[in-house]
C-alpha cells in the first residue's frame, strides 16, 4: 500500500517512489494511478473509487498469483485510505502467505495546514465527516468531545454531492463550545492546480464554499491568525495556558 | 521550516530536499542537522533541544539580513515542532519583511503506525504527553475526551528522564473507558539504527518500556490484531458498526 502524498512529485517520499517503480502491477482509483509515471514494464488496474473492499481482493489475488503490487492511495494509505482495507482482505486464510507492506505518504492535513501556517502545531484530532461508514451520532459525539477539550481538528470527507448538511451541522455542534471568531482554514486541492486556501471565521463559514476535494482544519481556542506578506498565517502555538 | 521526515532518507520529500539545497545556513537541534549532507557552501547553527524560541528569533535574524535560511525539524514542523515557534517569533515587527514557507515531512505517528498496520486507519487523536508547556489537567481532559468517543490515539513525547509517571497516568485515564484488551503499539526510533515496534495490550502497559525515543498508538474498540508472517499486525477498520 502506496502514499503517493496529497499532490504532485514534491511531496512523494524515496520509498514511494522506489516501490511504485519496482511494482509489476499498480492497483487504485484511476486519476491516482494517473499520477504515476508511466511506465511500459507496468500494467494497470484502474477502478471506482467506491469498491475498496473489491480492489483490495483484487490486489491480494495479484500477490498471491506471484506479482508485486502497489496499492495507490493518495495522502497516506494508513488514514482514510487503502490500507485498512488490504489489511481486513487479508485476513482470508487463502491470503496469509501473502507480504503486505505500507508505504506512508504526507496527508492531507499536513498539505493544508503547511499552506495556511502551522495551526496543527498543538494537540489535535483527524476526523472524516463521513456518515457513510459510521453513523453520523459517533460523528457527532467525537466532534463534540474534541471542541469540549479544545483541541484543534483537521476534518477529513467534509461534504459530497450526496453528503450535503454534514458541515453546517458540525459548525453548529462546534459552535456549541467554540467562539464564533475562531479561525477555520478551507483547503481545497492543495498541491495541485486547482489549489485555494482560504481562512474564514467559523461564525462565517458557509457549507456552500466546502465540496469534496475540501479539507477544514478548525482552530482551537488559542489558534492565532496573523497578517503575513498579504495574507493571513494560521498557528497554535505548542504551549497551552494554565 | 523543514521536515526531514522521522528518519533517513526514504522519508524525505523532494521538496525537502530541495529546502534543504538551496538554503544557505541551516538551524535546528544537532541531531537533526547532522542528517542533512555535508555542503560545504552552507553554515550550521546547531542548538541545544531546549532553546526552540532562541533558535526560531536566531534563524530570523539571519533570514532578515539577507540568508536563505532552513529550519530544521524532525518529522512535520508543523506538528509538536519549530514552526509554531518560528511564526510566533515572526510577529516581531522588525521580522514583518521575512518570507517564511513551511515544508511539511512525514510525522513519527505515521511511520510507527506503517510499521504496525494501519492503526490509524479511523478517526484519531495526536496528543503530546508533556506537561512542560501545558497543565496536566489539560492533558488528561483529552485523554477522557478521546477514550469516551472512541478514538485512536497517537501520543507522542510520553516520556523523558524528567517525566516519568505520565504514561501510567494516561494508561490508568484511558482504562476507565477502553478495554485492557486494547492493543497499544509502542513505536522506538522507527526507520532509525534503534527501530524497534512492540505491541502491547492496554491493560499490560509497562512505563519502563516507554522512554523519550518512543510514540504510542492507543487503539479504539474496533482496532484489531492479526498474526500475519509472524508478527502482530495491527489496523483500525473504517467502518464503524452502528
Amino acid at each position: 500500500m502506496v502514499g503517493l502524498g496529497p499532490a504532485g512529485r514534491p511531496w512523494l517520499t524515496p520509498e514511494a517512489q522506489d516501490a511504485l517503480a519496482t511494482a509489476d502491477e499498480l492497483v487504485g482509483y484511476g486519476p491516482y494511478l494517473d499520477r504515476v509515471p508511466p511506465n511500459p514494464r507496468q500494467r494497470r488496474h484502474p477502478t471506482d473509487n467506491r469498491e475498496e473492499a473489491r480492489r483490495a481482493v483484487h490486489a491480494l489475488e495479484l500477490a498471491r498469483a506471484g506479482s508485486r503490487v502497489a496499492v495507490v492511495s493518495s495522502g497516506d494509505p494508513g488514514v482514510f485510505a487503502m490500507a485498512s482495507a488490504v489489511l481486513e482482505a487479508a485476513a482470508e486464510p487463502r491470503f496469509a502467505d501473502v507480504a503486505v507492506r505500507v508505504v506512508p505518504g504526507l496527508t492531507a492535513a499536513q498539505a493544508v495546514a503547511s499552506r495556511a501556517g502551522a495551526p496543527l502545531g498543538h494537540d489535535y484530532c483527524v476526523l472524516s465527516l463521513s456518515d457513510l461508514l459510521k453513523p453520523w451520532d459517533v460523528v457527532a459525539a467525537r466532534i463534540t468531545a474534541a471542541a469540549r477539550s479544545d483541541m484543534v481538528l483537521a476534518i477529513y470527507n467534509p461534504a459530497s454531492r450526496s453528503r450535503t448538511w454534514q458541515v453546517a451541522a458540525a459548525r453548529d455542534l462546534l459552535l456549541e463550545h467554540r467562539a464564533p471568531r475562531t479561525p477555520v482554514v478551507i483547503g481545497r486541492d492543495v498541491g495541485g492546480s486547482a489549489e485555494s486556501v482560504r481562512v474564514v471565521t467559523l461564525g462565517e463559514l458557509d457549507p456552500a464554499e466546502v465540496d469534496m476535494r475540501c479539507l477544514l482544519v478548525v482552530g482551537s481556542s488559542t489558534t492565532r491568525v496573523v497578517e503575513r506578506g498579504g495574507r493571513q498565517v494560521v498557528y497554535t502555538p505548542r504551549r497551552y495556558p494554565a
